[in-house]
């Protein structure tokens, strides 16, 4: 049988990066897409770009589609405008893109009753690239990477199946799992890494602005420079302020390790507030891991350090 | 004037990663190049490799040397065997690559003497792979990377031009520093780091080994799986358990900041050893800085945290 995106028009509502690569796959597939969007300029600029086959700001645009992916940021998704609600096609399946799911199943479960809540999928599919809005979109992003759906007991086994079918469409690794796992689960390995990460920026810049133990010149050079004064280590390479050490010391292993802790503000903070109970779980869970090996190094047990050293290193691979 | 390394043949004591590297490029500009090892295979294949002019287990090697640098392990550097003391030529430079330098210095300071001691130059060049041993060496490792000195009131500036030259020579970027600064500033972007990774890695699986929030099964799916079934979530696509979604969910970003965590449990122990003070009061840093983003989150404090974000956003260019 053929699936749901094939017999009818595919909605999307929103085309920033997930989105607009989602138009992109499902245009070259065959399909017929239907995009709803925020501005005139937004869908002037994604028919450029071939991202649907139809661009509106019109929801009347929506009405024949079988299927409605609502492409749209957590604080959307998690507090609906009526209008959005009101655009929707009654008898359509919906699901969402949001990397949040108990909170969105939540809100629209309640929104939508009992009728039509039974074929609102929560899902999330698991890609990204740093960028974002209509010129983000890019073909193959959900190639091989994970794309999750969160049913309910009351979810329709064929709206299911229908988002099952898109997922693969566009080559993505089909999962199910509870609402809570899924949030649980990204708590610890996308949520929780932003604030370690961050919270590494932060200690290097803190405590590199501590003031230098060196009160001396070191041999040959042009004379004591105190800390902060970066201008000066400047002008004298062969000296640095702890500052400036810190800064120009770091490798790839400080660039990896802080990667996640520099990304967008705004993106962190609305995972943050979407999954904060998980989040909180997930921070309580490191700060006993890292006050244990804190705890080992004060006591000078290295051995002890060692394997706690050698089982991270074994458990890595497991998450790659 | 030629430098000491183009007019003297070079010692190098040690073949792994750093010797065997500076070998190669030593060799390339035109050096003599004589390198003592531990084990008789080690030489043989170093000389297969070309890594030196000579090889040899024998101290005997390095009788005309005019400059020595020790490529060896941080505890044979903290630790110096006698008969190691014993090889040096009594008039010539000697250098070291350990990572950590206040301690390095203090115990070759104390082992040379004053007179010998005005000739040893404390230096770490920060450069590696995740290689190790014979095999290790590779032509350009210093290109580009710091090299940095530690020089003391009493250091020769000839001797520390020595090594300078040296360092320039193989293409490293050139700084010097208080051995204290030195060591505080690799605490805080190289040993800290190792530590906020791993505890991460710890999180996420005991994050991960959490008993499933959710007691049935996802709407079609072959039945409830019981967490830590690993086995009975592979053999249904559809359904994970937490501790497979964690390891099957986890992206690019885990990856990243984990790569340090899972790196040489040895080297990590090995630098928290000879670092423990400054290793402490980073993770002093840290600990307060995480807190702060944790008490953001759980105070609700959104605009807050979100301004921390952008302020480790901002930083993180500083660092690269």
């Amino acid at each position: 049988m053929t699936a749901l995106w094939q017999r009818r028009p595919v909605g999307i509502v929103g085309l920033g990066l997930i989105g607009g690569s989602l138009g992109l796959d499902l245009l070259a597939r065959g399909a017929t897409v239907r995009a709803l969007v925020h501005r005139q300029a937004t869908a002037d600029r994604a028919l450029e770009r071939g991202l649907a086959s139809a661009v509106s700001t019109d929801p009347e645009l929506l009405r024949d589609c079988g299927l409605v992916v609502l492409a749209l940021p957590l604080d959307l998704l998690l507090d609906p405008p009526p209008q959005l609600l009101a655009s929707l096609p009654p008898g359509a399946v919906i699901t969402d893109v949001g990397s949040v799911k108990a909170p969105v199943l939540q809100a629209w479960t309640a929104r939508l009753g009992p009728e039509r809540a039974s074929r609102f999928v929560a899902s999330h599919p698991m890609a990204g690239t740093a960028r974002a809005g209509v010129e983000a979109g890019l073909a193959g992003l959900f190639r091989g990477r994970p794309w999750v759906a969160t049913p309910i007991e009351a979810t329709d086994p064929s709206a299911l199946a229908a988002v099952s079918a898109l997922a693969e469409a566009v080559g993505a690794r089909w999962l199910t799992c509870g609402a809570a796992d899924h949030d649980r689960a990204v708590a610890l390995i996308s949520h929780l890494p932003v604030l370690v990460s961050a919270a590494l920026l932060q200690a290097a810049d803190r405590g590199g602005a501590v003031v230098s133990a060196t009160g001396r010149p070191a041999a040959g050079s042009a004379g004591a420079v105190a800390a902060g004064e970066r201008a000066d280590a400047a002008l004298d390479p062969g000296v640095s302020t702890l500052s400036a050490l810190v800064r120009g010391l770091a490798s790839s292993g400080f660039a990896d390790t802080t990667r996640v802790g520099g990304g967008n503000p705004e993106l962190g903070t609305l995972m943050a507030r979407g999954n904060r109970q998980p989040l909180l779980a997930a921070l309580a869970q490191y700060r006993q891991a890292l006050a244990e090996l804190e705890q080992l190094v004060t006591s000078e047990s290295w051995p002890d350090l060692q394997a706690a050293l050698a089982e991270a290193q074994r458990l890595r691979p497991e998450f790659l």
